[in-house]
């Protein structure tokens, strides 16, 4: 089953709605293009009708006929038959920003998560941006300090929906000057990598294999190769110190090994600028 | 002679100047305690008389009684043999921040600037924030570009003052996002360790090893590591690919070889936090 599991595009925030709109046209190629048939999911927002509406005019200029919002302000909501049958339908799956948690505490559990993991297993595309991003993996930043050294306690984890394991992601990246949160992250288990993708910017996840695509870049924060850390001894906004940590940058047309945890040059597909 | 060498006090800028000082008094005291004599250099910025009155007011609080500033705004100035007797009496010179070009090119190849060195070479302390810590070394960042991912033109650098080899320094580092520009710099000649150090932060080098001291932390991107660079194939403004670079996070207390570009981590003297 695995091996025709959807593709995940996992984006960095403020992708480009205007221009070439590269990451999301990416999106809808990868769900049958313009006959795919797309669910936008505004649980994340607090203002689903205005970012709803943003998302069906794109989508429509793209030239996808079949776009529908769906969102959930209860979680009965989501156990309804109605929800289920328009995942069941959808060929991709669009998350849009807001909060995470809200992603994950409405729907986290319900028929329509349910839906959306079977959908996936059978070919769905699923997409996130910003928040819609965050929840993809099995653990989630939900929220931290920007541009500060890594510190015990400025990041502020939860489950996420699940869709991928082994990573922990943060958005807007170099625009927030995140390193500092990400690397507090993945010291508390090194096990897992951490993605920083920049703003425009994002992953296409296909099985154990990522590749780039938009404007800025992926930071692979590895902290699996670390000598040293300090996180035992330490107390809340206590300074971390991390010897030995990993670190790749990788811009549109790079891809990199989830498995092997490093980059596949010898796959490079284009110059690694658009 | 290099074994008398004075310390470099390398401070990332906006160090505490009302609270506990941590790190201005660790340079009066590496500079004789209150019996330094203290210059302090106001070459860097635009208002040398208030800079300059503000930190001789800190100095003289912490009980150093003999402080006196220097100021440069003609390259003549700094070519008058009184101005080299001040540097020559002093235990210990303080550069403010501002901007690090003004102080290559008011002092560079000046009386003061050889003054400097021989002071340097017979055990004075040098200290310097912002643009006064990014002069120390022999290539310098004279600006660039914050919160983006590595891209080609994004940083311009300088010949710096030539106090130590081998690395590059940024400062505001967490602050203002600067990782990027840091490996937008350290790639272009990756024999040099970037040391991006944060605000109220500093690094104390003596020969070729630092200890880091104040509030956040040291951020060594060492690009020796690197097992691929996209570089050479790039314009200006192209994203930087960079695969395998070393990052180590280092806060108060940690030590680090610069000769062996590693942490010193059986030589830990303090807890790592203060």
């Amino acid at each position: 089953m695995s091996e025709q599991r959807g593709a995940l595009v996992i984006i960095g925030g403020a992708e480009d709605k205007r221009g070439n709109m590269t990451i999301l046209r990416e999106f809808v190629r990868l769900a049958g293009g313009t006959h795919a048939r797309i669910v936008v999911m505004t649980v994340a927002t607090e203002l689903p009708l205005e970012v709803g509406a943003d998302y069906i005019d794109v989508f429509e200029k793209i030239g996808v006929e079949d776009v529908r919002t769906f969102d959930v302000s209860a979680r009965e909501a989501a156990d309804r038959d109605s929800a289920c049958r328009a995942i069941e339908k959808a060929t991709g799956v669009f998350f849009t920003g807001g909060e995470q948690l809200r992603i994950t505490t409405l729907l986290g559990g319900t028929q329509v998560d349910s839906a959306l993991h079977t959908a996936h297993e059978r070919g769905v595309v699923l997409a996130g941006t910003s928040a819609g991003a965050s929840m993809m993996s099995s653990t989630m930043i939900v929220e931290g300090v920007g541009d500060t050294n890594p510190r015990v306690g400025i990041v502020h984890m939860a489950p996420g929906m699940e869709f991928i394991d082994g990573i922990v992601i943060d958005q807007h990246f170099a625009q927030r000057g995140r390193l500092g949160r990400l690397l507090s992250a993945v010291a508390q288990y090194p096990h897992h990598l951490g993605l920083g993708i920049d703003e425009d910017t994002a992953v296409i996840v296909r099985n154990t294999e990522f590749e780039v695509i938009g404007r800025g870049a992926v930071s692979v924060v590895d902290a699996g190769s670390l000598t040293f850390s300090n996180l035992g001894d330490l107390q809340n906004n206590d300074a971390l110190a991390l010897c030995g940590v990993k670190l790749h940058i990788l811009p549109a047309g790079y891809q990199f090994s989830l498995r092997e945890r490093k980059p596949n040059l010898e796959r490079l597909t284009r110059s690694g600028n658009e």
